[in-house]
């Protein structure tokens, strides 16, 4: 694979990267909704460990199938769920159910300040489902990731399954759960889940909630290029010349690093832990470089944050301060990147060292996300670099396909997912909120008209990744303050129409 | 499994018996419908034999995934459709997709001449596709069924995801296919998957069209007792004392086979070809005489018909004749079983002797339908002796799963289907139309009250089992042909809708 391929497949994964927890989780100072913070006795179902200090939620385990399509395969694994019930009336109070997405549940539980800021109001109960495969949802335990006939079981259509068994399986065992109305919501690919959910068990949910869900990057659908726009104009306008800079570092870089010399020079103006020592290195530095840059992007939040990593409040503008001459000298080029990037790895300054492979390896959520990416989710993302700030590379899926063939043994299937959920042709649903930021590159995929009466659009102009899913806060633009309010006017209405029904 | 148990079971592969041919088709005179009379010289894209005289249609096949839902196994395997073009305008005409069931799809083709009975008025391009593990469809060859392992992907899912498939990629190869309308129409376990095809993929099709398909026929959702009800009542009907006579049969059945020579008079009076040795097969022979009761209720037509069995118009009526006194002696009272039975299996006269395990155990769709109630297809039925005729039989999951996992090593999943397909709470779909006979022993698990604009029920008083999809024919009651109007004008109004939006 040549060194733009690896830039985009760097993007193929790059939803993934709201899987990974912090490497120190219990160093950061969650930003939790107020109605979280008074700290309830939980009487815990299991021997898991108590919920951090503030989030007071109960973890439970439900035995699923882990196959539901299917009847040879009768084993069955424990999925986890979190539940706080404590802003729950029973009598008239909805659910709102998180449907997981690649990574631990609890991190998502704490990164949704906006379940808990609205669960009293609509007197809910707060469900997180974890996605199997993840967290501690593994159908075999050490095993599960081991090869292709272990991992045969992760599939959104599978997750979704497991979803609507526990839901049912809630409402028959929870005292007066039975007839409340359940609300999915879920963010990026879990906002994916919602949407689909709602769209595949309107039986279930009585609606969704699906923020920065891009149901539409797939194969023929949406324009591949769109994405790396998007993190191009956000560095564009966070401060003069800074995309441009950007735009000179590769063959700075290139320049740099067709040398030993200048190979360990790199390797020290970054820091790096793992000195680069080949060409091969170099093109990896360029796709971690390509993987931050959209990072950035993801969570291009108006107040200081800590979703992927610590980072100051519009992190972009930040970074943009070391990224104002593109015309500098290679070297002074490559210091100002290290220094934009250094940002971003290393906002609290405890790192040591920088490690370029961290993000694509070392992390559960990782192999699952490359999985899904390398079977149904098939998201093409290319670049030009005439109107992005990257190297080109075209959506080349042959390669693609032998590079998942090579890793997992397994071939991707680019047009089921729009076989399976709709495409572009999901009109005949209903009860769908599709809301995007419109700094977030996974806008580029989403749904951003409104499509019916009750599948409509809420775009937010200066969102990054699902920041309509985050707690509230003093810096928030009013745009997303907007954004909250006609949500949970959507869900009240779908409320009243549910028991109107009844 | 004691004798009561055996009845139940037989009822509870009941659905399967539609999809039996007859032993020899060929001699069979198929009620075409007059559309179809003139045969077309069709240019065979394989080397299937060529239609029956009469039906003009072309034999496909497409490659199919052998797993839709799961990435290790890639093999694939060929599905078998036809298709008949030469009522299809290609600018606005529809396209009437046969959701096939389990059986070989020509013998649905064949039997299903309210189809060809339209396609001109609706200027429709008709499709039959055949159901995976069943006609030609077969995963596996020979191996389809030779273990649960090969039986794995043998679910409503996968047929599903078929036909999906299939859909999208006759709209992508056949000119002017692309934005035509599709409506899925099928009957009994065709019904019920033309009715999920609509729940779940409202992008593919605009509409479906499910005769009688019992869709509530599943645990918790409908009375069990109500199917064999409905069987005694069409005999109740249709002779005096005649579902008396029936009721009075099993125990006199009971005391002539408790002894050798009983065993051996009942053999000769029914001409079986294996004789009866034990009280086993005497229980064998109870469970396939209600069998044929429940078949008879099923095809109980207007008219002269071989869709199960050759058989006169109002077949019940014509049993009837023989079952008149209940009073009789034992004796007497088993042979007049026996002339009943007879115009059942040997109305043509050519029959030299009655198998009575023959619809059981001889035929493919057999192994497919009952591997089906062995997984998710558990349809609960049971009976009382009170408020139906036959000998009282509660349903009794356990043995049932015992039972299924001894013969396929699986157990069954009765909550799934319900919970993948929505039960009863289904109203946020839409354009689907219930059909149901009130003749029809399924018609107790059917759809038998509107349940919005767009979810509609017919139900045809004078109808057995899916009456409406035959072929016109002089003696269809009024309420057929009012029950096809009402058909044809909810497909027009979908054809109308889609193309307004588009």
């Amino acid at each position: 694979m040549g060194s733009r391929a690896s830039i985009a497949a760097a993007a193929s994964s790059v939803l993934l990267l709201l899987a990974l927890g912090l490497p120190n989780p219990a160093a950061a100072a969650p930003h939790l909704p107020r109605a979280a913070q008074t700290f309830r006795l939980s009487s815990l179902s299991s021997s898991a460990p108590a919920p951090a200090a503030g989030l007071s939620y109960e973890t439970h385990y439900l035995v699923q199938q882990v196959d539901h399509f299917g009847f040879d395969v009768n084993l069955t694994f424990k999925q986890r769920y979190l539940i706080a019930d404590q802003y729950w009336k029973n009598d008239n109070g909805a659910v709102l159910f998180y449907t997981g997405n690649e990574g631990d549940i609890t991190w998502f539980c704490k990164n949704t300040g906006f379940m808990w800021d609205v669960a009293e109001e609509l007197k809910a109960m707060l469900v997180f489902a974890e996605h199997r495969y993840y967290g501690e949802s593994l159908p075999f335990g050490n095993l599960s990731f081991s090869d292709s006939k272990h991992l045969n079981y992760l599939t959104s259509e599978q997750a979704l399954a497991d979803f609507a068994v526990l839901i049912e399986y809630l409402k028959k065992t929870i005292p007066g759960a039975k007839n409340s109305p359940v609300i999915a919501i879920g963010g990026s690919y879990g906002g994916m889940l919602a949407a689909w959910f709602r769209m595949k068990y309107p039986h279930i949910v009585i609606g969704a909630l699906a923020a920065s869900a891009p149901i539409w990057q797939f194969t023929d659908l949406v324009s591949c290029g769109k994405f790396f726009e998007i993190v191009t104009n956000d560095f564009k306008k966070s401060g003069s010349e800074c995309s441009e800079t950007i735009q000179s570092s590769w063959k700075a870089i290139d320049r740099l690093t067709s040398t030993g010399e200048g190979l360990q020079w790199i390797s020290e103006v970054f820091h790096l832990c793992n000195p680069l020592r080949s060409q091969t290195d170099a093109i990896m530095l360029k796709s971690w470089l390509a993987e931050t840059w959209v990072n950035l992007a993801m969570v291009d939040y108006p107040y200081s944050s800590d979703f992927l990593m610590p980072l100051p409040a519009w992190p972009i503008k930040e970074v943009c301060k070391y990224l104002k001459d593109p015309s500098a000298s290679d070297k002074i080029l490559v210091q100002n990147i290290f220094q934009a990037v250094n940002i971003y790895y290393n906002y609290s300054g405890e790192a040591s060292c920088l490690n370029t492979s961290q993000t694509a390896t070392s992390n559960l959520g990782i192999q699952g996300w490359n999985y899904q990416a390398c079977t149904e989710m098939v998201m093409p993302i290319c670049t030009t670099g005439i109107s992005d700030m990257f190297e080109p590379q075209a959506w080349d899926f042959a390669a693609y396909s032998d590079q998942c063939f090579q890793e997992w043994g397994v071939r991707p299937r680019p047009s089921w997912i729009p076989t399976v959920f709709g495409g572009k042709n999901i009109s005949s649903h209903s009860n769908i909120i599709f809301s995007n930021g419109a700094l977030d590159p996974w806008y580029a995929g989403g749904v951003n008209e409104n499509i019916t009466d009750t599948l409509v659009s809420i775009v937010i102009p200066d969102g990054a990744h699902h920041l309509d899913l985050r707690a509230r806060n003093a810096d928030d633009p009013e745009s997303v303050l907007l954004a909250r309010t006609m949500e949970v006017d959507y869900m009240k209405k779908w409320i009243t129409q549910f028991q109107g029904h009844r």
